[in-house]
């Protein structure tokens, strides 16, 4: 069985860990990862939903974080500061080393993302294939619903890090996805899938651009019957990020049914949270068959049981 | 009293620091710093000669290496190896802070790499004011004298660090030096000042690309009498890096008189060790005037000895 997952960052990470318990084979997987909230700071080309995907299939994620790197140290960051240097985007020392080589490779060597992304998985020894959404560069931009004053559109890292999401959003868009193309391979793996699974990632800003490459929404809806989403909200909340309130912000019900409205045109199946059972027969009526689970992974046994359950309905 | 300072790496932060102790006031002092063996590498922009001066006339300079930091932690290196990266350039966790600082304040910023240049002093309390020789990229590149195959040109850090300059060389260019300027003031403190010493750097690789900054030869000729260079030879040979093979394979001669007779338009004195006493009559037949003083700067005390006799001859 071949799969195709789109993914954002932590939510995803777990399900594709989840799938490749699931599977005998994780390079039967391919794992579409959003790029949207890639940035450039200090000069290096940093892709954290790669890495953290990257990271957590390699088992090397940090636990007590969710993102970046088990036992890593900070005393770049921590120089930095001496400068009163760009430092609210953490880089661990060890993880400035993947933004070193990525960059040197685009940069310098003129490698696309898409290679440097399959070198950085082999040296972690990854099995799941992982390609970008695009080697294109596409910037999640959020415009701030600030009270008085005009708008303020800010970069994605800028809202979720910076402003650690703590602020009320007008709109999203993707900056420079009107020419971006999907990375070598992505279309004939999401043709080609027996399933196509929509990780539990924020819909708007994680799923949003992976959707919004020209060529993938349509590539995505054909195989409508085959795709599955796991819903990310549990009870009307996002189990960690702002997916409810983003979701809630941009005119979207924070609930199961609104995640169902949302990708009934591209899933024919979503699978939401036991807790949420009493939600099924709303999901259906958005004409999205429900399928009722746990959802929660806790850990390695929760996220393979689910994988299970992706793979099966 | 007044000083600029023509400026490359180890020795030249040395001259500093005794240069320094010499004087009531060492913002009464200017460096002009070589930044033709900047290089980007990992996307960032390393200026190895700047930071090798800041770094020790702040006293952080790692002793046993001569370059980098005391007390620095290397992991984001160790991390690079796992990909196979560019880690023949050895960046510490804490130095890397210096390049991200750097490269985000030229590269996303605007700054001027004098601005960066001043703000890093400040940052560690460096009372010199440090000049880059050019806010303009000059990039030293040197063609290594192969046996039977084509010329091979490699940049100064390829033949300097990953060569570990252990290989003959043709010949030294300065690409992009012709439509370089001058940093900011560096052509006023050059004018103003009451003495200009050319520091013990490598007079080909260190103190040439200084020199080859349009307009720096004829402002520094037009000063001679007050410029006292300091030998960077000792007994035909450099105290440290490839100054004598340097010297003798592109035809000077590696002692003090090669020295003498390289430095004679631009300055009317050179200061040479005790151990070349014998040769201050051949200094002289160059028309420069020849002092001998111990210019061994084995530690603070020597260096400021040197710095007594520069300033007072």
């Amino acid at each position: 069985m071949t799969v195709v997952a789109l993914a954002g960052g932590v939510g995803a990470a777990r399900m594709l860990t989840g799938l490749s318990a699931a599977v005998p084979d994780p390079s039967s997987i391919t794992a579409v990862v959003n790029t949207g909230d890639d940035l450039v700071l200090h000069g290096l080309h940093i892709s954290p939903d790669l890495d953290t995907v990257t990271y957590t299939l390699a088992g090397a994620i940090s636990r007590s974080q969710g993102w970046g790197l088990e036992g890593e140290t900070w005393n770049a960051m921590a120089a930095l500061d001496r400068y009163g240097g760009e430092s609210w985007f953490r880089l661990g020392d060890k993880d400035l080393a993947t933004q070193l080589y990525r960059t040197q490779r685009l940069r310098a060597e003129g490698a696309t993302l898409s290679q440097v992304t399959a070198e950085i998985a082999r040296a972690w020894d990854v099995g799941v294939q992982l390609l970008p959404m695009s080697d294109d560069r596409v910037a999640t931009r959020v415009t701030l619903a600030a009270g008085d004053g005009p708008d303020e559109e800010v970069s994605f890292q800028h809202y979720f890090v910076a402003l650690r999401h703590d602020v009320a959003v007008r709109s999203v868009r993707f900056d420079g996805v009107e020419s971006a193309k999907p990375a070598p391979g992505v279309l004939d793996a999401v043709a080609a899938a027996d399933r196509i699974v929509i990780c539990p990632s924020n819909p708007i800003v994680s799923i949003g651009p992976v959707l919004a490459v020209p060529g993938m929404a349509d590539a995505v809806r054909s195989r409508r019957d085959d795709v599955v989403a796991v819903s990310p909200i549990v009870k009307g909340a996002a189990l960690k990020g702002p997916a409810d309130r983003l979701l809630a912000e941009l005119g979207h019900e924070p609930s199961v049914v609104g995640v169902a409205r949302l990708y009934a045109p591209y899933a024919a199946t979503l699978v939401i949270d036991e807790a949420d059972a009493a939600l099924a027969a709303a999901v259906e009526q958005e004409s999205v068959r429900a399928v009722v689970a746990p959802t929660i992974m806790s850990g390695p046994a929760e996220a393979k049981a689910l994988g299970d359950v992706v793979l099966s309905v």
